[in-house]
Order: C-alpha cells, then structure tokens, then sequence
C-alpha cells in the first residue's frame, strides 16, 4: 500500500482536529491510522495521520502549499512522508556485531522498511558481514588524534550517500558536538542500561557492583550531552545473584537488539514525535 | 475536571473523523483525549473521544438527537456517557478476599470512579472487610437445588441499587445464560490462568501439572461460554520448579488483583469497546 | 511442619559442602532446601539449607557449641533460625497506606510468617486500619526539632516490643544513621523507583520529566547512605506519553506494593544474605 | 576452566547430600556450582553439581565404577558430562531463517558450548547463510510420499555426524514416532505460541481471533504428542488491537529467537534434567 503520513506538533488549541480531518476529507483521504496526544503540562497537541494514497486527489507536489495555511493558522511544525521514500540509513558500527547482524537480518527480511547504502566502522572486523548482506563497508580509523578527520571523512560519505538516519550498533566512540547538531534526532544510539541509571562506561560492571535485580538497555537520539537525548525505548531483563559480569553482558545483548531495532523500525515507519526532551511513539 | 466520552464503532468510511470532529468543533469542544482504531480484517471504525464540558455550548441532554443524524448517516454504534454521572458498580464475592480488598481499597483511595452500593456474597466470610469500608454486604446462599431463587434474588437486589457494572471479584459460582445475558458487557471475571490455557476447574493445578514457566491471569466480559468472552487484560508472572502448587496459588493473586483491577478501571474510565469477540482498549 | 534454616557465608574452600552435610546427617536431618552459590569475584561460599526437625536428633539449644567448631574451622559466619521462631515485625508508615494495607492483608492471610506488634506513625491518619487488624497503633510525631526525641521513643516502643525487623512502608521520614546503625539489615525500605536512577525525592516527577519508558520500584536494606543500601527486589511497569505523573503515581503503587511485599517476605523466610553491599536471595 | 558436570535424580533421601559430597571431596574436587532440588509432591531428589577438574584427582574413565555404588545405593539416574566434551548439535531448519540466524551469530561467538556439525533442511533456502558460517547443508526433500525415507536419509547424517542434540529451528514438518523415540530428550522445538495455548497449526492467527493481550513462545522437547513434551522454557510480549496478524507475527519472532536460544544454550550447559513430563532448570 503506498500512503502518506502526517506528523504534527503544535500548541492545543479548539478546531485542530477538525481543520486536520476536513483537509484531509477535501481531498478523498481513506485514513488507516490516526493518533493524537494532548500533553497538558505543556499544553501541547501531537498528531500522527496516515492515510492511503490510492483515492486521494491531491498531488503529493502541492501538498506543502496546500496544507501551509492550515499550518500557519496552528503554528504547527509539521512533516509528510511517504512510504514510497524509504529512508536512508547508514549504521555505524566498531567490534561488537550482535546489533548489526540483527539490524541486517531484519532488514533482509523487509522488517525495517529503509534503504542501507552504507555501513562505517572503525574496524574491519565486521566487512565479512556486510558483504554478506551486499552492503558497502567503509572503514573510517578514529584516533585521539585525527577525530575531526575522521569525522570529516564520515560525513563526506553520510552525504556522498544522502543518508538521513544514522543507527550506532554499539559503535564506541562519542560523536563530537558539531556531528550530532549536524544531525538532530537523526542520530539513535543502544546505551547498555537503563538510563538514566548508569550512563556512561561500563555499565554492566557498575550494575554488577551495585548488586541491581535488573538490567537495562536504552535506545534514544543522540544529543550534545553524552547518553541525555530523548529515549525512544527501554526494557529490562532479570538477573540473579548466579550471573556474573559476562553473564550480564550476554543477557544485556539480548537487550540491546531488541530495544534498538524497535527504536529503529518506530523511526522509519515514523512513529516517533520529539518535545521537551522525550518522545511521543505513536505505536 | 467534568468531562464527556463518546464510544463509537461502525463500518469504517471517508468523512468519519472530519463528521465527528466538525460536530464537537460546532460545540466549542475541547477534546482532552481522542483515540481511534481501523480494523482492516472486520472494515470496522472504533473511537474514543473524550472532551472538557466546561466550554461545551451543547446541552448534554440534548446531545442524542444533536448527534443521531450523524450516527445514523454513518451507521454507528455508539454511546455516550459523563464523568459526573458514576458507574454503580457491585462486587460478588466468596471467600477468597484478595482481591476484595484490593478494590476496595482502591475504591476508597479515589483511583476506581465508581460508586459500590452493595457487595452480594454466598458466605459471610467477607462482611467485616465490607462493614470497614462501610459498604453494605447482602449474603444470598446458593445450593444446587436454589440457584434459580438464589439469582432472582440477586438481580433483584441489583435492580434496587440500579448497579450497571457487576465484578467477580473470585466468585465461585457460575452464573445462568439468563443472568449473564441480562447484563451483556456489564459482568467482569478474573480467571486465575492465561486464558485460553487452562480455562475451567484449577488451572494453578493444571499449570503446575503441565510444567510452565509461567502463570498468568485473565480479567473478560462474561458471555454465555465459561471463560470465553471478551478478554480485557492480561498479564503472567515467571515461576521456576521450586514453586509447588502453594507458591503458584501465592504468585498467582498478585496477578489476579492487578489484572481485574486494571480491568475494571478501564471500564470505568470508558476505555473498552467490544467487537468480534474482543475489546479494543483506549489507553 | 517445624523446620530449621541455616544461613552461612564464608570464604570459599574444598570440603565445605561435605562438612556440612555430615554434619547435618549425622543427626539425621532431612533436608528439605538447601542452596548455595560461590561468588568467584569475591571468593565468597554462601548457603541456605532448611530441615525437618522431625527426625533431627540435636537439641536446637545445643546446636551452636555443636556446630561452631565447623563453623571455626571455616571462618563461617552463621545463623540459624526456627521456623517456630516467628520474627517479630514493626511497620513505620506515615499517611499514604496502600503498602500497609497490602502487608496488613498478606499479614492475616498468612501469607507473612511474622508477628506484628505494633504499627508506628507519624500521623494518625491509618489509625482505623491498623485497628481493623487488630494492631497497636502508636503515633509519633516527627518536627525538624524533635527528631531525636522522636526515634528515641521510637527505639522505646521497638524494644519493648522485641521487633527485630522494620519496614518503612513509605514512612517519609530519613532515619538518623544512630538509628539505622542500631539495626544493621534489619530495615527494609521501598524507594518509588529503579535504583539508582532516581534516588532521594521525588522520583515520579523526575521519570515524567527525563521520559524514561518504564517506572520501577525498589526495596533494600537502609544504611547510612539515603538510597543506597543492599538491594533485595526490583520491579518495573511501562509506561507511555498517554501517563501523565499522576498515572505514573497509581501505577507505581502497584509496584511498590508487590516489591516491598517480596522483599518482606523473603527476609521472614530467611532467603536473604548480605555481602559486599549486595543481597543472594535463595528464592 | 575444565569441568565436570554431574546430574542426578533418585528417590528423595537421608544422606544423599553428604554421600555425594563426600566422594567429590574424597577426591579433591573443587565445586563451582551446586544446586539441588526436593520435588515433594514425587518424593524426587534432583542434583546439579559442577567442578573444577583442575585439583581433581580421580581420572575421569574411572568416574564411573568409582561413583556406580552410590549411584546403586541410593537408585540414582545420573550422567556425568565434560566441558571439554562439545556437544554435537544439528540445526532442522525449513524457510523461516530468523531462529537460524540467530543461533548461527550465538554459536560463532561463542555463547553456545557445542559443535555444529551440519544443518539439515526441506528447502534450499538457507544456503547460503549456512556457507557463511561454514557449515554443511544437507537439503532432505520431504513430502507426503517419501517421509519414511526422508527420515531414514536424514538419521543416516545425524549417525554419520555423531549428533546428539537435534534443534528444529522452524521446522516445518512433524517427526514421525520412531524419529522421536531415536531421540528422547535430545531434540529441541520451538512452538510460537504460549503453551498449552493454541498448540498445533497457526498459533498466532488463533491468538488474535481470540483477542489475547499477550503472545508467546515455549520450547520444549519433542515427544510422541505434539507440543505436548517437557517445556524448557517460555516467554511472552504484550500486544494491543493495533496489532494485525502480521504485527503478530513479527513481534513474535524475537520472542522465538530468545526463547529458543535460551534452551538450547541450557540443554548445552547441562542445566536441564526432565521428570515427570516436566524440566527443572538448574540456572
């Protein structure tokens, strides 16, 4: 089915719904899914329509001019995309493979609806993989000392590829400010806790030694302070006093493919809202 | 805050949101929470619409034949129902009191918006808890030879306190096709097992019996087939072998409480809406 | 059935199973539990082993000087418990009383092996409930000024009454480290979140406003640290941008309830042991 | 590290702690993990104990007529397994290649113990990732006609390969009798529903008629009943009314990888013993 989804943000005010559902009518829309999300602390109203394309009359061209009005009137920010455009993911990856062979393997399986025109690592470890699954593999060496290079090199090939979501699959180095505001929520990142419980290094360890019942993993969008960002999804998994710091890591894998790849999929088939630092999923 | 909630389910259709959204923009609604559902196997349209009646310029005894001509264009079910006006709500019970307890607790502490008029029993186990609460408790015995005086005598006790929700709050009598047919959509059971897993006589017996790695609970509308209406809630815990039969009875009312306790909070709150044997939860 | 719980933590070293289970054959004990786990990290030996004291044949008033010159040997330290020996247990509580309330309940269901002799307040607010269970109720109220006065009455009422176990069933008062120091793992405590993340006040509103997407709820020993000590039990329950802090509040409840209550429960049972600022639970 | 793992099962008993304890200290053992469990309700005693082979002073060929007369003492089933034993495991797979791949990445990085010897399947689908991972394929054609000697075919390989675990990976045809009875307690399934819930055909086009709230996933071991062996292990997903059959599916995947892995990786360490149709699992 080709469709159009909609996401909007703006202050909550009497007459959205409808100035939305009769824009929408106007032009013959069938609707397949809508959902909205008044948050009254903030007095804020988030919305996610998305409608089949097949009968509606308004040429996806024109649809920026026809709907600016409506958006004026609101004060909206707003986005349309359309399922036809996939988006294009790059993943970013160093040693630890387990999160991109799951991401590749869904991917393979047409789980994530996306395009993946390259993978960066700072390693060659994983270029068997990626030729497996027919995806170019570059490996981009990061060193204290030629970070801004490298970096440079990075997003040189980011738009070489006109890439528009990057996905770090437990890629170990910290993005510098200037790359992260290069791409604001276009950035998810697998912490292995549950933030904001034990960011930063080593968090198995420091759940180890704090003698936690449960671990975490946290997916969340890169932002200019480490591991802070607005969190997309978390879950846990219980640990007993029988698991041992490797064992937590092998539990927490688990974790970290799963948390990721659903912060992933919610994000291409955008479900995903951003304000005030947390996100709204419309699942 | 006073609000209203209208409940709609029909054919799904074009112009439904905007037909919906224009009458309460007529009004000067201000919607607070507004969900839907497209249930593309059954062609089905399902929402919640919950608004503010503060700035509302519609009577609300009015609102019935300001709104059937939609309703009927359009072919809905639907009702509509006020925050002021309180479900009346009465628990049957035998002697099994956990989750007894818990209701009315959560009852007294505001969560529950209901009023409890009455408890019915077929002990006299349970009166002290409902004296506490001061709620007051009517015992009608039931035999094998009285169940047919024993259930008029019960509906009518329930007619006389014009109750329109009955909990089972681990009842252990079976009610009549009569009865549950009575009150359709208006009776809730908990059924101690992940449903349909074990429906029926001791399902912790037949759980451990069986061997699983978990137990679960189930809270569903009554229907004329035991333990096969529409299901509510669910939820399970983990159990090991070193749970015998005692322990999974234990684990299991933890479950049981929470379960029928969010159960019934959602139908108070207007959240559920029955079709095709299933509910649709407006969380 | 009468059974006997031997406890034991010691360095790690070959014939320490064989020791004593000799040891408990040769009184020809049958042993019902038993348990052990080797911390490698630490190089610690840890046991739980329960019995039947039926068949035993050692008077339990002679099981130390029996006992202790294994207990020498291998640098043991021990407990043992009677099953007979119910522990006598104080709840702190000031006025919110849905974990009271689930105690008092599990407490008379005999579910909590235990004897409560008394209820200590700061508020007279659950006066009516501890009096619907049968229990003293004693209110001591706790100003900025008072405070030492205040716990010396309170360490009065507790060894009057011979408690030796305390739980804070969300008693909003710090304990002085004199206090907490007096009873060494002896206090348990519920912290309305998933420790460490939000340690100290408030932590609901902290959750809603970080965006986690799970709350939790944490019981563990208190020590001098606020919020640090040894943990016994964690749970947690998703939530979504549709909760609000005070949906996070009620759903937090719940948690709160079922951890404090394990936690509790586990601690009577003798399936705790502490070390290295962690619990084992034998479970 | 060098183990030895030994498992046992016999009538509940005085003495059988400190027999087994005492011949492993006789001969030096250090004991890494020990764990046992009582089943009352079968007057059953179940052994797990693992230890260093590194001090150990009894040649493991000599294990077996030195422990044999407390084995007869005490009418014990048991089994003594080395680490440096590798189990040798063959994957069934058919089309669905997500269980496969995930066991194929756990395998290659070491958390599964085993050797892979070869995959079996139906289909030539998998190829090419089993050529990734360097593993033989061996395509055994089955239809309606042919089954018996499909089968024959494929215990031929199993034979030739010295196969000891079987795990059908999403296979998609039924053993025959004589199959399973060849391989008591050595071939491992993966069922994508929560049993004893929707057994057989179509799990989850059943479990959303039905309109449950959470699927599941059970492995278990396959005996003569369909889905009805021992059940290694087990675990669910919460899934609402936006949840299609195809939602269903996917989200259920993960739940079948996890849940799959999880037991084999048990079977492998040797935590698993089966009794009375049911597993402990020594974790």
């Amino acid at each position: 089915m080709n469709t159009a989804t909609l996401l909007i943000s703006c202050p909550d005010r009497k007459g959205l719904s409808a100035a939305i559902a009769n824009f929408l009518y106007t032009y013959n829309a069938n609707i397949i899914h809508s959902d909205q999300h008044q948050d009254e602390s903030e007095n804020l109203f988030l919305m996610r329509v998305e409608w089949d394309l097949a009968d509606f009359t308004l040429d996806m061209n024109a649809f920026q001019p026809a709907f600016q009005p409506i958006a004026d009137r609101f004060g909206m920010h707003w986005q349309v995309a359309l399922s036809a455009q996939r988006t294009r993911l790059a993943i970013f990856v160093s040693k630890y493979d387990h999160c991109l062979v799951d991401l590749l393997h869904r991917y393979k399986s047409g789980e994530l609806h996306c395009d993946i025109p390259l993978i960066i690592s700072n390693h060659e470890d994983c270029r068997a993989l990626a030729d497996f699954y027919g995806i170019p593999y570059h490996v981009v060496e990061v060193t204290k000392d030629n970070k801004a290079e490298a970096e440079a090199r990075q997003r040189e090939l980011l738009q070489a590829h006109g890439v528009d979501l990057i996905v770090l699959a437990r890629y170990m180095q910290v993005l510098s400010h200037e790359f992260t505001a290069a791409y604001p929520q276009q950035v998810i990142n697998i912490h292995h806790s549950f933030l904001p419980a034990f960011d930063g290094a080593k968090p198995y360890h420091r759940a180890f030694a704090r003698g936690v019942k449960l671990i975490g993993a946290t997916s969340h969008y890169v932002t200019e302070v480490l591991d802070d960002g607005p969190i997309i999804e978390q879950d846990v998994i219980r640990i007993s006093h029988r698991d041992d710091v490797d064992e937590l890591v092998l539990k927490g894998r688990d974790l970290e493919r799963i948390v990721l790849s659903r912060a992933v999929k919610w994000h291409l088939d955008r479900r995903v809202l951003v304000y005030a630092n947390k996100t709204v999923i419309f699942s």
